[in-house]
C-alpha cells in the first residue's frame, strides 16, 4: 500500500520521463509546448486519484500508470485550450501557451494532447481496455460540455442553482469521478466498487468545485497565493453569486445588478462591496452548509466501499486532503 | 457490391441523421456548430473509402458506417481547426464556424468533434476494435504532426522537396490510408490485404495532394470553383513554389524571391508572374511527372491487392476518380 506523497511522486517520475521525450520530439513546436505544459507541474491530484484507486485492488499500482498519463495529459489540455478561451495569460505563475508560442501553437498543441491521452490509455494492459476508453471519451465530452454550459453562462443573469451544480457535475466532477474509476478498472476491480467509487469522486468533485468558488472570495490571502476576488471582478457566475441572487430582497439585488452591470469600477472596491453583501445573505455559511452535504453524501458512499482497511484510509485521507485545501 | 455513388448515398444518409441528432442536443452552441459543419456537405471522400475497402471483403457494410463516421467526424474538425488558424472566413461556400458562431465556441466545439471521432469508432462490433482505436489514434497525431510542419514552413524558405513531401503524407496522405484499412479491419480482412490498402491510400494521398496544390495555379476557372492563385498570394510552400525555388538560376530565383518578399502587390499581377516563371521553369510538366510516380506506384499495390475482381474495379474507379477531379 502507498501514501498520497508517495502516488505523487512515483507519478511526477512518469511525467518527468515523458516531458523528456516529448522535448526530444518533431516537429519541435508541436510536442515542445506539450513538453512545457507538462512539466508546469500542479497537484497531479487526478492522476493520483486514478493509482490510489487501481492500488486498492493490488499492489501493482504501473498497471495504471498509463491510464494516470491519459487522464493528467487530458485534463491539462483543457486548461491550455481554457486559457485561450478565458485569455488568461498566466498559467501555475509561467506563461501560458498561446501567450509563450502563439494562438495556433497553442489550439494544435491543445489537439495533439486530446489525441494522446488516448495513446497513453491505449497501452493499458488490462482486459477492461474497452470499458476504460468509453469511459474515457464520455467524460471527456462531457467536460466540454461543461465549459459551453460555463461560457453560456457569461451572457445570462437568470441561471439556477440546479443549472450551475450540473455544469460543474460536467466541467469539474466527471473527471475526477472517471480518474478513480479508471484505476478501478486498471486493476480489474469488481464492477460495484468501480462504480461506488465514480458516484464518490462525483461528490467529492463537486464539493471541490464549490470550494473552489468559496475560496476566490473567503480564501486566506497569504495562503491563496493569487489574487483574492477575480470571480467577483469578472462576474462569474459562482454558486455564491448565484445564491446571493436568489435570496436578495429587492434593493440588495438591485445593489448586485449594479456592480454586475458597471465598466468601470475599483477593483478592490467592487470586491468589498459584493463580498458585504455575500456577508449579509450569509452566504459563507449557506455555501459551506453545501459544500459539506456533497461531503458527507461522498462520505456514505466510501462507507459502502469494500476494501481491507488500511487502503480504504487512504481514500478518506484523499478526500480530506481535497476538501481541506486552502489554495 | 455497391457503386461508389451507392456507397456515398449510404454515408450521406447516416450523417443527415446525425445531424438531425446534434440540432437537438444540448448545450446548443457545443452540438450546433457541430451539426451545422456536419451538413456543410464535401465529397465525403474518406468515409466512401472506409464503406468501399470494407466492401472489399463483405456486403456488410453497415459494419464500417461508424468507422466511417469516425473518420469524417475528425477529417471536419481539423477543417474547423484549420480555417480558425488560417483565419478562413469561408468554407465551402458559407461561413466557417469561428465567423458564424465565434472563435471559442469554434475551438470546443472542435474538441468535442475530436472526441466524438472516438465515440463513434467504439460503436464499431468488431474483434478488431483495438486496432481501429490505435491506427486512428497514430493516424490523428500524424495530421497534427503534418499541420504543425506546414505551419513551420510558412516562416521558412529552405524547405527541402523531401520534408515537403513528409509533411504532405502526414497531414493529407495517412488518413486517406487509414480511412481505406479501417474499412478493411471493420470487415476482419486480412491483415496483409489491410496493410496493402493502406499502402494504396498512402501514395494516392500523396498523388492527391500534389494534385491540389498543381490545381490551384494550372486549373480551369470555370470548373475549379475558387479563385486560382491563392497558394501563390500567401507564398504557400507549395511542391510547385519548392521546386521552381530549385530549379531556377540565380536571376529567376531572385526576381521569384521579390515576388515573395512585397508586402503590397497587385494579386493578378503576382499570379501572372510567378505562373510566368513556373512555366519557364517546366513545372507544371514535372508536377504532373511527379503525380504520376505516385499514381503508378498505387496501381503497382493495387495489382497485389487480392479480392475478387468486380469490387476491386471499384476500387480502381475511385482511385481514377481522385486522380481526374479539377476542383
Amino acid at each position: 500500500m502507498h501514501t498520497i506523497q508517495e502516488l505523487q511522486k512515483f507519478i511526477s517520475d512518469e511525467i518527468e520521463k515523458e516531458v523528456i521525450l516529448l522535448n526530444e520530439s518533431k516537429p519541435i513546436n508541436l510536442y515542445g509546448p506539450i513538453g512545457y505544459t507538462l512539466a508546469m507541474g500542479g497537484k497531479r491530484l487526478r492522476p493520483v486519484m486514478v493509482l490510489l484507486a487501481c492500488n486498492l485492488f493490488t499492489d501493482k499500482i504501473e498497471r495504471a500508470f498509463p491510464a494516470a498519463l491519459a487522464i493528467e495529459v487530458f485534463h491539462n489540455f483543457t486548461l491550455l485550450h481554457d486559457d485561450i478561451m478565458d485569455q488568461a495569460d498566466m498559467r501555475r505563475n509561467s506563461l501560458a501557451v498561446h501567450k509563450k508560442y502563439n494562438e495556433n501553437i497553442a489550439i494544435l498543441s491543445g489537439d495533439a494532447m486530446s489525441i494522446m491521452a488516448y495513446k497513453y490509455l491505449e497501452k493499458s494492459e488490462t482486459e477492461n481496455l474497452g470499458k476504460m476508453i468509453r469511459l474515457f471519451s464520455d467524460t471527456a465530452l462531457e467536460v466540454c460540455e461543461g465549459q459551453q454550459f460555463d461560457m453560456d453562462f457569461e451572457t445570462r443573469l437568470n441561471v439556477s442553482i440546479p443549472e450551475y451544480l450540473n455544469m460543474i457535475r460536467l466541467k469539474t466532477a466527471v473527471l475526477l469521478a472517471c480518474s478513480l474509476k479508471m484505476g478501478a478498472l486498471a486493476a480489474n476491480a469488481p464492477e460495484r466498487i468501480s462504480d461506488l467509487l465514480y458516484v464518490f469522486g462525483l461528490d467529492l468533485g463537486i464539493a471541490f468545485q464549490l470550494r473552489d468558488d468559496l475560496l476566490d472570495v473567503f480564501a486566506d490571502q497569504v495562503k491563496f497565493g493569487k489574487k483574492i476576488g477575480g470571480d467577483i471582478i469578472s462576474n462569474k457566475k459562482t454558486f455564491l453569486l448565484l445564491k446571493a441572487l436568489e435570496l436578495s430582497d429587492d434593493l440588495t439585488k438591485k445593489e448586485l445588478l449594479e456592480w454586475i452591470e458597471k465598466k468601470e469600477f475599483d477593483h478592490q472596491e467592487k470586491i468589498e462591496a459584493v463580498k458585504k453583501i455575500y456577508i449579509k445573505l450569509n452566504i459563507k455559511e449557506i455555501t459551506e452548509k453545501n459544500i459539506d452535504n456533497f461531503y458527507q453524501s461522498a462520505l456514505n458512499v466510501w462507507e459502502e466501499i469494500e476494501v481491507p482497511g488500511e487502503t480504504k484510509t487512504e481514500l478518506l485521507l484523499l478526500a480530506k486532503m481535497i476538501m481541506s485545501r486552502d489554495h
